[in-house]
């Protein structure tokens, strides 16, 4: 078997599936990440439909691999995943609730490992992206919402119900916006693409944003993150101001995460951290004025994410493959 | 030797020695956390006199057990403590600044192991109280400033420069008061004494608090947190709102460590934590409102800190009994 030859372990072979609120995306790598395979799918409704296409994911992959035979897989998915795999919650997957994925694939694949999506990725950040090296980190996805993930030694922390890293909803304004959570002020409402929309809108309504608003084609109700973002790299003062307005937010979030977790890297991926260093910038100078310690201790580094939208799919393999999701191995 | 006999590991010794802003207490405490001795002194001003202190207490520490000799010695300080052990910033002890204790103390103790004081409280807690059993906690103290300690399966979360664990300036309110940091709206701004009593002040400007008032001698410069406690202990409704709009407060900062941690049990320590389940209740409530999460997962247990005034110290010696820190084991 190519598994047990010998160097199997840097050459190890993993299976990653992302389940993401739009696309499903997998990944067979090795240990040293590189890609031998790559399947997408868009993500359909209701979870018998997500557990099918996840299913015909992997069997792609296998075949992609054959005669080969994956030494794990792991899936990342979108929402709050408990430590026996189980999602217990996804707002970004209508109508999946309590879902068993391992039960689900019907043990065909063998043991599979579950995390949520943003802790997979920072586990592949961490492998071999922006955290490589970094015992100690912090990553965010600035997308729709807000995801996380933490790395303290080495080691992810996980929490004790398997849902720890879930930043975007930490209250940061009492008298903020409300949000679908059912409370007000949640980080997610000013540093997610939907937060970045807003305050565009709210710019626009002030006849502050008119770039953005023909990018949205004259229709304020239309507006999304993407205007903004596009429009400020075309260096439009008005959207730059938005902007520069939205990385005071992402930093705040950050420097409550700092706070907390003193990391020695912020990691920011996410569809917003496409901006780069358009947006990473003033975050970095928001940052520098609201973290506390400074001068006390190395400031962390603030990075984006390396892998890109590959992140969660190449974490997820890899960290099946570091904690022994192969053969006999049984549920995490 | 006594350290080398059978049962030296239950039986083994530590001391260990808590340096606040009032107060220096030692402890000398078997594995199990059996107090053979304990002293306690008044917190001088300046680091050299700390430092005569601190060997003082250990000199009179080491007399009380002889001739056993300990097996491990730990310091919890408040302040941020770096990796190395070096106190790099303590806004309770006036006019000290990277400190190295371990340095200064001669090597006359042998190696001695530092920690941030909250920190070694939570490792207190997690040996032998109201964190005993769980692997993943938070603990924060609530006095004149907040502290605070993670724990994530069983391990201290200590953070790239040993700073993990300040959740006192998480910014939780963009409009709300200034703080010694320099920015506003902090935590710890709401959540301390500070916070207690300037939200009672506020009350009484507005006439809505006379005990607090009367108790504070008609002073309202003069209100202090315990004003409003006692007197909401004695049942008074204008005390007992303050007290309530308080455990709001101490609610969001809890929920935001929550939903970043995903801890079994939150622990409440600090002077604060003084006013039991006066305080605790109200906090119980508003934090049910507050977390995410709620119905998919076992919420965390908010509990008291079981070890009070002695928490920091046990958790000292503990920790440097735990991590080896006897004989010729170096320094952290």
């Amino acid at each position: 078997m190519p598994s047990a030859s010998p160097g199997a372990t840097t050459g190890a072979l993993a299976l990653g599936v992302d389940v993401g609120g739009t696309k499903v995306l997998g990944r067979a790598v090795r240990a040293d990440g590189t890609e031998l395979a790559a399947v997408r799918r868009p993500t359909p409704r209701g979870a018998d439909a997500i557990v099918a296409v996840v299913a015909e994911v992997l069997d792609a992959l296998g075949s992609a691999v054959a005669p080969e035979v994956p030494d794990a897989v792991g899936v990342g998915i979108a929402g709050l995943v408990d430590r026996s795999g189980v999602l217990r919650f996804a707002p970004n997957l209508p109508g999946v609730v309590d879902l068993d994925l391992v039960a689900a694939l019907g043990g065909a694949t063998g043991p599979v490992s579950v995390l949520n999506d943003a802790t997979a990725a920072l586990w592949g950040e961490h492998r071999m992206g922006a955290a490589a090296g970094a015992r100690d980190a912090v990553l965010v996805t600035l997308g729709t919402g807000i995801g996380g993930g933490l790395l303290s030694e080495g080691r992810l922390v996980l929490g004790r119900s398997g849902m720890a890293g879930e930043p975007g909803h930490m209250l940061v304004d009492p008298a903020g916006p409300p949000c679908p959570c059912g409370r007000r002020g949640c980080w997610e409402r000013f540093a997610s693409g939907a937060g970045l929309a807003r305050l565009a809108r709210d710019a626009a309504e002030a006849g502050r944003a008119p770039a953005v608003v023909d990018a949205a084609g004259g229709d304020l109700a239309a507006i999304r993150g993407e205007h903004v973002t596009a429009t400020a790299a075309a260096g439009d003062p008005g959207s730059l101001a938005v902007l520069h307005q939205f990385a005071w937010w992402v930093a705040v979030g950050i420097a409550n995460l700092v706070d907390v977790c003193d990391p020695e890297v912020v990691v920011i991926g996410g569809g917003l951290s496409e901006a780069g260093e358009l947006l990473l910038a003033p975050v970095r100078a928001a940052f520098a004025e609201l973290v506390l310690g400074t001068g006390h201790r190395p400031p962390p580094r603030l990075e984006l994410a390396a892998l890109g939208t590959a992140a969660a799919a190449t974490g997820a393999g890899l960290w099946a493959l570091d904690t022994g999701f192969g053969a006999a191995n049984g549920a995490h």
